[in-house]
């Protein structure tokens, strides 16, 4: 039995198939002519760079828009002229085109990898890749493929590198284990957004599991048994049934009003990232979109998305959604998110930078564009345009005020928008939480981001393996943040909903019903089973649930409490 | 006139001293001797690190060792080997030394300055400085020498590099005038520790002036002045008057208890970075020190200082402030702090990341030693711990237990304490802010940092030029935090002070003392002028002007309301 990080839950029972990089050493030689050199290295650049893009359209399809943008450093690291220039020049000084790809990209490697700075590092995997994508072609070597594997096969490889990933095929694998990466880790996402069970730096796994072996994942646990004994795989059968078995109950939710024990009413809605996402979410039963990211339409461009581009597909969800709410949220750029071509410097701390609201009032012709769109489609539904990141009234201000010049202009051009449109506020900063009162009396809604509240409350980047322990919606500062701004949402008559992603927390759920949360806008996959957790709790067992933990002093008894209590 | 960014208050008169770099240009040759070639450059090379290391070695007198360490990636640039291969390698080849350099270095410049990224450009800057060096060198020309200025020299620069603030006499050089930079640039900094008036980011100065014009230079309105008229002269000799003598009035203050204008105690102590501090913090009338950053035993030392060196320097300052009050805070490493030998990971948003008690706590044993050393020197002074960057109360719990452990340990070596040593904590974190009355309930003594405490409410990088709009004391939800802390903390009946920059804020000290402040903590120039402020509000006053301003809504409503109230 091996343990490793918990990256995908659900249960693979399968057969092993273990995927080692292949031998890219060779023998450097003298070549006569430096042209034909040139030739062969720059056939392997543009096989190379055909390839990746055929990558990215597959990863396009199989992991979504988001995911495929992965990939684009490989593009970058292959065409760089720099490195281009330094490869042609060594063969020109008599190398081969091995050597010379070889040493080239193992000084852009050593380079990056020697300034023990993150970003740095992640470059230089991404250079290792590309070194080992042109070796193997010049060498006339395979690169690990994972395009072609039988049914039910585990996968076990050192690292899962995005181009691995883009030739996975979820029918035929039943699991994957490799010996890097955490739950944040490409790789991870990825597994989750195929749904398949994943445990992660699993040490030595290529070495210790063989082609052949029959392998066990437990994906929620970060377990996974080799060669299992019959009384185990009995056992693992049994839960991965009782897996399959809970997703199957939570179907008799399917078409029900969302309502605690006691028949109140609440909202539940999805999260969703783009126009096709709108199918997804009513797939999944939901009652509308509680957030909609309008990134999508932006790093999905080479240039900045016109108008009518926009209109099309905030239009596309608002139709397909009829008479449901859909909350989009304009542009919220910067921070995780790149768009290369709006040239955004680089931010030592990103996440406390320019970013979000404050790009688009800072270019406001840009941000009319948007909200104009928005307007636009708000003749075709329940449209409402939320603002990220904010951090004091002004933000608020500022965006009515050009909302209310939007409308001007359409009015002077004669096409129609909800005149009554909804404008509210993430509630996503430390600053917003502590001027709920005053956000409140100025915005028509709020949507608690608590994915970023936490990190910034907390001053622990989510991202950061190392400060985790601190990143926890339970700790007792993020839970009186949470209170506070529901409490004065409420008091000003406003719908106070979340967005982040413990509004799905199981154990969470009944303090935010205590709380006076109305509306819970949760992943697709999670909307049948927010919807029975929510059924279960009366108000009078939640607010005695809460007026417990209320009094506790640290996120560990607080969870702790909230297990005890968890139905 | 011309305009550009207040980077280091006062006024300087003088006469201008503009310095272009020298022209670097040389025609390629093709040597005979390819080891007479690496002679040279080996030699050029080794000139450089031995000038940079006395460069480095002036400045720790001049301006204190933090601010030498910036030249420290210059020797890293000049030996690294992988540039040096590239060297050697290009002169076997059959480059001349200059080529050979000026090639290396032109590729990590191009490398670095292209990735757009802000760490990356910083390098970039870096690469360029040795790069300039190394070839002035070769070519026999004389890089820019700002050490030989006569008596009020304006300097003049396009960019005041690490090198040439090693050069300055603050004697002779009245004024400096940049290119660029802005106010929390290298230049800057530098200028502000030599406390000689600057102006950075003076579009084409090195053009428009010309060596021998007579310049006015006022720093803290980012003007300059050049061939001023003798109506100028005449203002600002006279503004230069008042500002010395504005200087000379403070002077009444010293040797005079702190007390508001109903004669009302309060504590005015001084932050100080090393032990020599202390003296300085005495000699501008402190009463004793709210926040000693121990940080300089650490970052000037190669490995990690021993539980007596730690000792000594704390001991040091124990005895020189003998009954007053001395906060010491514990490692606040990370963030914007690094220690090479403490080998901590690169972080994407360093600020929100594994930091200052985080680090301490998941290196006990480590911690041990600093609180050993501290519990050792409260046998000789008022000595109190302060841990950095709390957010839950675990964190004080831990320290605590730690401490207890290390005064068992001391109790079973027989060396004396003082067994009742105060346990404090900075609240600068909105996790902190919103737990305030649990954390009271466990602590000696809060003390608010606002820098951070700003910084991580608003989601702001004070470093970040493009959201210092948002990063303002002054922003309602600041204000509204600052009086839950100050509030809490008095109903615990603990000491509340403040160690940011805001506790020296002319506007911002009224509202402070309204809010029940006791201990104000202000770099020692700030002292005296910190306690005339202090003298002139009563109680009556200042809450009077906050509870106006606590009904304002927007940063810029508040300021102009305690502008107009200032005294």
């Amino acid at each position: 039995m091996y343990e490793g990080v918990n990256a995908s839950d659900g249960y693979g029972i399968g057969v092993a198939q273990v995927a080692v990089a292949p031998d890219l050493s060779f023998t450097p030689t003298a070549p006569d002519d430096p042209e034909a050199e040139k030739a062969r290295y720059n056939a392997a650049l543009e096989k190379f760079v055909a390839q990746t893009n055929a990558q990215i359209d597959r990863m396009k399809e199989s992991v979504g828009e988001e995911a495929a943008l992965i990939m684009g450093a490989h593009i970058e690291f292959a065409e760089d002229d720099g490195i281009k220039d330094m490869v042609n020049g060594s063969i020109d000084s008599g190398m081969c085109a091995e050597q010379a790809v070889s040493e080239a990209y193992d000084m852009y490697f050593n380079m990056f990898s020697n300034m023990e700075d993150e970003l740095f590092r992640e470059r230089a995997a991404d250079v290792a890749d590309v070194k080992t994508g042109l070796l193997a072609d010049l060498l006339g070597k395979e690169v690990v493929d994972l395009s072609t594997l039988p049914e039910n096969s585990i996968v076990v490889v050192e690292e899962l590198t995005p181009s691995m990933t883009a030739d996975i095929d979820k029918k035929n694998v039943a699991g994957i284990i490799t010996e890097t990466g955490g739950r944040t880790s490409h790789s991870a996402i990825i597994a989750r957004a195929l749904e398949i069970p994943a445990v992660l730096s699993v040490a030595d796994a290529t070495k210790n599991i063989k082609t052949g072996d029959m392998v066990i994942i437990d994906g929620g646990a970060g377990k996974v048994l080799v060669s299992p004994s019959d009384h185990d795989l009995e056992h693992y059968r049994a839960k991965a049934k009782n897996f399959a078995d809970e997703k199957a109950a939570l179907e008799t939710y399917r078409g029900k009003e969302t309502v605690t024990g006691d028949g109140d009413k609440v909202l539940l809605v999805a999260n969703i990232g783009n126009p096709e996402d709108a199918n997804v979410a009513a797939e999944h039963d939901a009652e509308g979109v509680g957030l909609f990211r309008s990134e999508f339409l932006f790093m999905d461009a080479s240039e900045l998305p016109s108008e009518d581009e926009q209109f099309a597909a905030y239009q596309k969800v608002a139709l397909r959604l009829k008479d449901q709410p859909v909350i989009i949220r304009t542009l919220d750029v910067g921070g995780d998110k790149e768009i290369p071509y709006l040239n955004l410097q680089k931010e030592e701390n990103p996440f406390m930078g320019f970013r979000a609201v404050r790009y688009c009032l800072n270019n406001p012709e840009q941000y009319k564009v948007q909200l104009t769109a928005l307007l636009r489609a708000s003749a075709f539904g329940d449209i409402k345009i939320m603002l990220p990141l904010v951090t004091s009234l002004d933000e608020v201000r500022q965006a009515k005020a050009l909302i209310e010049e939007c409308k001007a202009e359409l009015d002077a051009r004669g096409v129609a928008y909800n005149k009554n449109i909804e404008v509210g506020t993430m509630i996503e900063t430390p600053a917003a939480s502590l001027i709920a009162d005053d956000l409140a009396a100025e915005c028509d809604f709020f949507s608690i981001g608590t994915n970023d509240l936490i990190g910034y409350t907390m001053c622990a980047d989510r991202g950061n393996d190392r400060v985790s322990y601190l990143y926890e919606v339970y700790q007792p500062a993020v839970l009186r943040s949470l209170k506070r701004v529901i409490s004065e949402g409420n008091k000003a008559g406003i719908m106070v909903g979340m967005c982040g992603e413990a509004a799905a927390d199981p154990l969470l759920i009944p303090v935010l019903l205590s709380f006076g949360l109305s509306e819970f806008s949760v992943s697709a996959p999670s909307i049948l089973r927010t919807r029975r957790i929510i059924s279960e709790w009366t108000k009078a067992e939640a607010d005695a649930l809460t007026e417990k933990i209320l009094k506790l002093k640290t996120a560990s008894e607080v969870k702790a409490a909230l297990q005890a209590a968890a139905k």
